[in-house]
């Protein structure tokens, strides 16, 4: 192995231009680590004369990703073109095809063909990694597939989105709205003009798929996931849930039921002392259940050229290091169809915001709702405005107050028929806010 | 490489038990993955009735550790037997010796063989692996080693001892004194019976020794290690980094500085918004500061038989996969000999906490003193007890009272001089207290 490793990529945006300086500047380093030079010898971009902070001239120029992929003068390609079809697809195929190790970044692709494309990996007898697919710089795929290698995984969870931890971030620390913040969010280039993706809940989504395939050894499913976003999230629910010992992040959550391996993302409560609630900012946090270890948690970058090519880089040593496995942990034909668990089983505590008018036996009517479908309060949290209570000491006026409860464990199917025969008795101003919690 | 990799474990404590037992539970998916299968085939230990959980009749048994390292039916030598000379050493010379990689978990055998060691497997062409000898089911070393392998490491910092972190932690959560929490801890399991290498910091050292080494690419340095432990932290400290904005944890330091690599183990203030920070109990966390990533943190258990095995048992499939490269990131004829930074030239915030005489001119006389030695104050607080306030209302009555100084950054030889200028203008009535801040 004493042969350089040669690389081509194909995108020089933020990443792809770290990923080359880091190569260079690393060089000795890893040089003596791997026994082997690896070398940069091709790349692709959109444009060509954009200043990158090294020398294109000393490198191959390809117009097309593809023929960069078909190249016979490199061993690895380096995906970072995205987009989960087209070129990126076309490209990662290609260089499977013609027996060339695979790095992408790219968690949409992975989401969506990461399994045929593992499957043409083994065939080819070559790798496809993909460490900075999910959170950045945060080595989590390398703990899911290697260094937990002996445990039996239980849950997998983790604020995956920068941009919406940001958002919800701010909205805690300056009580501002969602509106507010996601607009700061896309003037500090946090978020993009179409925030959808991100404060939808998708690429958070995305990611998550690729955990779970990884800590269950199944089949890569994102249509099964539940996917909520966080445009609904007011600063009255940041406030409750600080006040009740919670704070709301945005997770992607993967866990073995009884049912089968649920996964979904959606705003969430966590105990503030909890690991995962001190991840602040455009900071990424992974937590992994598992039976030997039980808990360990990963912070770190989930974002930024420099962190993303770390990861990038990690991959391109590993592979040139001649270490990968198998993508998915174990040979795509040993990995389980995914028995996927319903999300109307999901089992745990909630957090119902009402918005209920202020009359005698709107709170009575609501608590029998809960008790009717077998739901046990934990809390309940009834806030009058000063405002109102000056208006009508009476507590009578039939103006619409915030009511709170705090559910123990239930499932999903009675939460939601309790709040719909709520919603039936018309005593609620506006539709219920319910958010999940996630206790330990 | 389909045929069976054949391990030998010196060493049934409950690591070794937990080892055997989770390779066997794993042994599909890990046949799967690895594309050979990983089968204990010898063990040694002291005690060969003793019921561990699985049949030892399956297994050879060898009574002499160092037979089981040159017995020719393994590939791959376990050593769990602990000390830094003696049997442990002997074994793992004989394996790498006689052609087997060693898997270990014993940071005293590291800190001082480790360099020697790694050479003679280089020489040998085998691996040396020791995951489990830092932070237990914490991947940290292969996350210094592969994950960051791209980055260069500016400090690396954590909670290395979990015996330490739980006597902080009841101390903080009750207010207790650190002999009555030491005793608990003693009585749980935590602590030994002699509890000097714990919380005298020196299991701290051995494995922060380790970081430094894969950090900065350097050799194996221990003895270069400044080193102080937690046995003369009271209460008063406690409460006083609360209300000052910081706890008070063990840390382990390995930082990069002007003047050479600064490596420390002492009671550090850490603010109470950090992420190690909020590591409480027998828990451990590292954080590594890399250029790309710019900071990473692993929290995760530090101990405990299964944790502790994770880490074993994940080196294992590393070394039956055939990934495993040099045991310190780079062979040992590239690892630097370290810079040693003098412990004086520490530059950092200080907490100093002195029991001064309450008489006229005392608080003066300190704050001259700390002004005299080029060290400005970031605060001066000074709680006269109730007692002593009714007993005397006037301050003038001599009794001793805490006075606590928080220092802006300076020089370890300055506070060093300044503190020894006001013990020397018998003001004081106690040793001083001086407790490195650690801020960012």
């Amino acid at each position: 192995m004493s042969h350089d490793f040669r690389v081509g990529i194909a995108g020089l945006g933020t990443v792809g231009a770290s990923a080359v300086r880091m190569l260079a500047r690393q060089d000795e380093q890893l040089t003596a680590r791997l026994g082997r030079r690896v070398r940069v010898t091709a790349v692709t971009a959109r444009d060509r004369t954009r200043e990158r902070g090294f020398d294109l001239a000393t490198l191959t120029w390809f117009d097309d990703p593809v023929a960069l992929a078909r190249s016979g003068d490199i061993d690895c390609f380096v995906e970072l073109i995205g987009g989960e079809d087209g070129p990126a697809l076309e490209a990662v195929t290609a260089a499977l095809e013609t027996g060339k190790h695979v790095v992408t970044a790219n968690k949409a692709l992975l989401a969506r063909h990461g399994v045929t494309l593992a499957a043409l990996a083994e065939k080819k007898g070559v790798s496809l990694a993909f460490e900075a697919s999910v959170a950045g710089g945060i080595p989590v795929i390398k703990t899911l597939r290697e260094a937990l290698g002996g445990n039996s995984v239980s849950r997998v969870y983790g604020i995956l989105n920068g941009t919406c931890n940001y958002i919800l971030s701010r909205m805690e620390a300056e009580g501002l709205s969602f509106d507010e913040c996601l607009k700061d969010a896309q003037r500090l280039g946090y978020a993009e003009a179409d925030p959808t993706f991100d404060i939808g809940g998708f690429d958070t989504a995305h990611k998550l798929s690729i955990l779970t395939s990884l800590a269950f050894g199944t089949e890569i499913d994102a249509e099964a996931i539940y996917v909520e976003g966080i445009s609904s999230i007011s600063p009255i629910d940041i406030r409750m849930a600080d006040e009740l010992g919670y704070r709301i992040k945005l997770l992607g959550v993967a866990e073995r039921t009884k049912t089968g391996i649920e996964q979904r993302v959606h705003p969430t409560m966590v105990p503030k002392s909890s690991a995962i609630a001190q991840v602040m900012g455009v900071t990424n946090a992974v937590t992994i259940d598992a039976d030997a270890v039980r808990e360990v948690t990963l912070v770190g970058p989930g974002a930024g050229g420099d962190a993303t090519a770390s990861a990038v880089v990690a991959d391109i040593c590993d592979l040139a290091a001649g270490g990968a496995g198998p993508a998915f942990g174990v040979p795509v034909g040993a990995l389980r169809k995914p028995e996927r668990a319903a999300m109307r089983m999901h089992t745990g505590g909630y957090y119902v915001r009402l918005t209920a008018y202020d009359r005698p036996g709107a709170a009575a009517s609501i608590v029998t709702r809960m008790a009717e479908a077998d739901i046990s309060l934990e809390s309940i949290v009834q806030h009058r405005s000063e405002d109102a209570a000056q208006r009508d000491p009476s507590g009578r006026s039939g103006a619409p107050v915030p009511v709170v409860l705090i559910t123990y464990a239930t499932t999903e199917a009675a939460i939601r028929k309790a709040v719909d025969k709520v919603i039936g008795d018309g005593h609620v101003a506006e539709a219920p806010q319910v958010i999940r919690i996630e206790r330990e």
